[in-house]
Parts: C-alpha cells; sequence; structure tokens
C-alpha cells in the first residue's frame, strides 16, 4: 500500500477534533470535524475520531490508503505511537494510537507532535518550501518547534527536539507553566503578552486595549488589534515580547545555522509590528554570517495547516 | 580508490600543523608535526603541509589512499573547500585548502571545521560512541560545537551549525571577542574565567591563584589547579563558570533533546569540579524528560583527537 493514492489525517486538539481524507498533493477529498469531548475522557475521544475516520473513508477501498496520520499534542513516543499526557488532553495517560488505530482499520498508523507534523507541512506546502535546513515555531498559547535540518525532520532522543518555548531567555525571569523561570514562551507566548499588558495597566489607562477589555480578560489578541489601530501601548508591548522571540531565535540560529525560520499564528497576524523589532534583535543576538543566509517569515498554510499536517507523516518517504 | 585503505589526515592550527597517515581503524602509520609558521603567511603554511603530507606518505602508493581529510578553524566553506579567515590563522582570505591539495597530490580532499570534525572523531572513537545525537563542544581558549544528529554530521546552512559559545546567555552579558555581549563564551571560555578571576582579585587575596599568578598573568589552568588543591576563590570561580555553561547546554538540549553532550578541555582537565555544579544548572534549566535521556561527560580522545578527527572525514561514507 505504499504507493496507495490516499491518506487519512486525524488532527487530535484539546478544543477540535478533525479526519481528512486527501491525495498525495495535498488535495483534502473529504474532512469531518468536532468539538473535542475532551471531557468525556480519551475513549470517548477515540470514539468520535474512528467515526469520523469511518466517515472520511466511506465508499474508499482500504486497499487504495497508503496508511493514517495522526497529529497530537505531545510529549509522545512517535516510534511506538503512544500519547502521554499533554497538558491540554487531560487523563490520556499513555493512550496507544497507533495501535488502535491500526487494530480498528487494519491501516498503518503514524503518529506525530503537532508542531512536529506542522513543520512538514509548511515545508512541502507552505512558507517552507525548498529549502534543506528549516525551522517552524508555533507563536500562539504556546511556543513550540519542528525542525526540518539536511531536508529530514529532527525528532531527537526522545520526541523533545524542538522545544524552543522552553530555552531559558532571561535568567530569573518570569515564572513558566512548565515549570521553569525566563523560558522564551513566559515572555512572547500570547498568554505572556496579555499578563505583560496587565502589568503595565495602571501605566498605560489611555491606551486603546483599556477601552476594549478590562486586565482580567485582555489578550492577545486585543493588543495585536490596538496595535494595528496604531496604539503606542499596545505596540509596545508586542514590541517587548517580539525582540525577546528575536533573542530566541537568535540562539536557535547560531545552533542550527537554518535558512529559514517559519512562525506561527502571532507573526501571522500581526505582521511587521512583530517581524520588525524582531529582526532587530535578531541582528544584535546572532552573527552577521548567520544571518546573511536566514529569512524570517510567517507561515502560510493558516487554516489549512493541521489538516496537511497529519497528511505530511505519509508524504516524507 | 573509495575502499582503498589508508588516509591522510591534515591539522591546521594556529600554533601546530600537523600531518597523519592512518588507516580506517583510526590506528596511526606515520606522524609529523611542527610549529605553524603563521607569521609567514598561508603559503608558507601551505608549503610545510604540502611537505610534511609528502613525509607521511613516503613509501605508500597513491592508489592505497582513500583521501585527504583537512580539519581547520572556520569560517570555511566545506563544500568547496575553502578557508576564510579564521581569528588563529591571520591573513588566510579565501585560501582555496582543497584545490590546492588535490592539484599537488591528485588525491580528493575534504576540508571540515575544527569543532565538526573532532565531533566525528569522538563519535567514532571516543566519548560519544554508540550515539545516535551527540552534541561535542570545544571548553577551552573558545567555546564551538559539533553536532552530530540522526548519525550523521550537521553542519547547517553555510557551515555555521554548532556556534554555541555564541548564543546568548545572559543578556546585556560581558562584552564577547565575537563582538556580541552575554555569549556563553564571554562567560564561561578559559580566558572568561581568567577575566572573572582578575575582577574578584582584590575581594579574595588570601587565595592560592595570587600566590601563584599575578591577576595580569593569571590563566583558566591556575584557577583549575588551585580549585583542585581545595581553594574555595578558585572553586568559586569555576563553578560560576560551569553554571553558565550548564545554561547553555541547557538550552541547546532544550531544542536538539541529545543522548549524549561531551565537553572538551576545561571538563577533562576540571572533571567533577565544573561537571557537577553544571549538572546542577541544567537541572534548573533543561526539563526532566530532556535530561533523563541525557548524559553530560568529558571527551576521551585527549592528543589524539586532533589526528583522528581529519582521518574521519573519509571513515563516514
Amino acid at each position: 500500500m505504499a504507493d496507495a493514492p490516499y491518506i487519512v489525517g486525524v488532527d487530535i486538539g484539546g478544543t477540535k477534533v478533525a479526519c481528512v481524507l486527501a491525495d498525495a498533493e495535498g488535495r483534502i477529498l473529504a474532512r469531518r470535524w468536532q468539538p473535542t469531548r475532551a471531557s468525556e475522557g480519551w475513549q470517548a475521544v477515540v470514539q468520535q475520531l474512528f467515526e469520523m475516520t469511518e466517515q472520511v473513508l466511506a465508499g474508499t477501498l482500504l486497499s487504495q490508503v497508503r496508511g493514517i496520520g495522526v497529529s497530537c499534542g505531545g510529549p509522545l513516543d512517535s516510534q511506538r505511537g503512544i500519547v502521554y499526557s499533554p497538558p491540554n488532553l487531560p487523563g490520556w495517560d499513555a493512550v496507544p494510537v497507533k495501535q488502535l488505530f491500526e487494530e480498528r482499520f487494519g491501516l498503518p498508523t503514524r503518529l506525530e507532535n503537532d508542531a512536529n507534523a506542522t513543520a512538514l507541512a509548511e515545508h512541502r506546502f507552505g512558507a517552507g518550501q525548498g529549502t534543506r535546513n528549516m525551522v517552524f515555531m508555533t507563536w500562539g498559547t504556546g511556543i513550540g518547534g519542528g525542525l526540518i535540518l539536511d531536508g529530514k525532520l529532527y525528532r531527537g532522543t526522545n520526541d523533545l527536539a524542538g522545544e524552543i518555548g522552553h530555552t531559558t531567555v532571561l535568567l530569573d525571569g518570569p515564572a513558566c507553566g512548565c515549570g521553569k523561570r525566563g523560558c522564551l514562551e513566559s515572555l512572547a507566548s500570547g498568554p505572556s503578552i496579555a499578563r505583560r499588558a496587565r502589568e503595565l495597566a495602571n501605566e498605560s489607562p489611555e491606551s486603546l486595549v483599556w477601552q476594549r477589555a478590562t486586565p482580567d480578560e485582555v489578550t492577545a489578541q486585543h493588543i495585536v488589534e490596538a496595535a494595528q489601530d496604531g496604539d503606542t501601548f499596545a505596540r509596545f508591548v508586542l514590541s517587548e515580547a517580539a525582540t525577546y522571540m528575536g533573542i530566541g531565535i537568535a540562539n536557535v540560529a547560531q545552533i542550527l545555522n537554518p535558512e529559514r525560520v517559519v512562525l506561527g499564528t502571532i507573526a501571522v497576524k500581526a505582521g511587521e509590528l512583530v517581524l520588525e523589532p524582531l529582526r532587530r534583535a535578531l541582528a544584535v543576538h546572532a552573527w552577521q554570517r548567520v544571518r546573511g543566509v536566514l529569512q524570517v517569515v510567517p507561515a502560510k498554510l493558516g487554516d489549512r495547516a493541521q489538516d496537511l499536517a497529519a497528511i505530511c507523516l505519509w508524504l516524507d518517504d
């Protein structure tokens, strides 16, 4: 079945689950999605996934299907296909996703963490096309990464390569959700941007941000929108986060010397408002010879990324 | 000649040049070395290398030689075999080392930067044996790195992967020789250890260090020896440098998730005096899941590293 024309892609998220049937060019032939029944436990979610998989497979001969690709938040074991308690999927302790799908559908199944799978998708279909050494970074609620090195996904020793959001950027910096201090994620993620705005609320009463949200309800989205409307305070907060992002990327660049860094959500939404200060920080913290071969660009696939990510697990051979 | 039994290894250093003839098991059959005639310009040094290469080749049929491996400080272009002004080789602007050797000896020649070549040697013959994902770091006058990822040397886009010594560890930290601030090298290299001792000289008049050297002449070697003799001040200075090294390694580990980090000179000489504080810093700055699969160990090859490094360029196929 290695050259069978169709692939099933399954995306397991904390709020949404989706299944697609696609061909090897990434064309989506059928798609189903539902809110994740996360509170009902992993068995219920796997049941959801099975039903949606059956629906997208309806009318397709199984012999025409190359395999099932499953993209899910880590930590997980890609080799054995087991998911270990991702923060967004409480109670998923050692769920053998690969085995469950293989037993149910008789189709070979691969499991990959979502940042890695999205890196593959941006590399093949998106902003990383044509590169040999590419770093993909999610930039939203969390900051994760997927590394394409010498043209191939690099997973590390136990699937933890690319945890760029949890490199230390500011010694003794803010507490991070992971338990460390001063992680890039604690300085530049969406929630960190909102936290920083809250911290500075008293010093910025005139900002547009506080006409649109209280300090309790403010999100990175409010900051980005106010910055786009020209608000000085919002631009300052965004620029500070982008500067830390630039420092974190500079460190990655000094270690991996990539030709492209592809940045997720916040870079896509805020564009030059974050890319400009980010590049300035990169100029201070990375060598000219390293920057000279490096482009930092927003991701391209947008909403299509999740669908294509899982598919890409069967396009890499 | 791909399976010819012998290999020539050439090591170009700022103070010493060496040539060896070896077999594919790394046994050295002949060896020559000389002080580098660096002040006479690159032509004189290349002439030295040619003469030594002729000497180690004496009596060997060229058809029995697989190739010539040349290890040299970067920056350089490994693909085209050109050396670009390493700091320790003034005046080497775009010297086409590969072409010069190929024209002179008619043997295929490969050029690699010394940290990468030593990483290959430690991986094949030394402290990195049996690993799939290994980071080698020089730790002496400079802090450089070589990355073995998924079993192969990873060079990056223009041969600059592994510049771990020039990641930013302390924002607005000390000026680094490279022009940046707060680089790992500016906090933990041999000269940085000596500088830190000098800065604190007035606060530590009773230290053994100052019975053995003036602040003007103190080197990392004095600090390591005094620490080995139990000197509290020397131990403090070493431990501070090792802590920064641990932070730098933690960041590499979060990005690359290696199974082993192999550390050069200072770790070899100081052993647990640096490894203990280094591991403590690693425990604070790297995830348990990342540390759990990671060993940090001193290099094993010592003086043999340079000879084997150049040889390894022809053992990797």
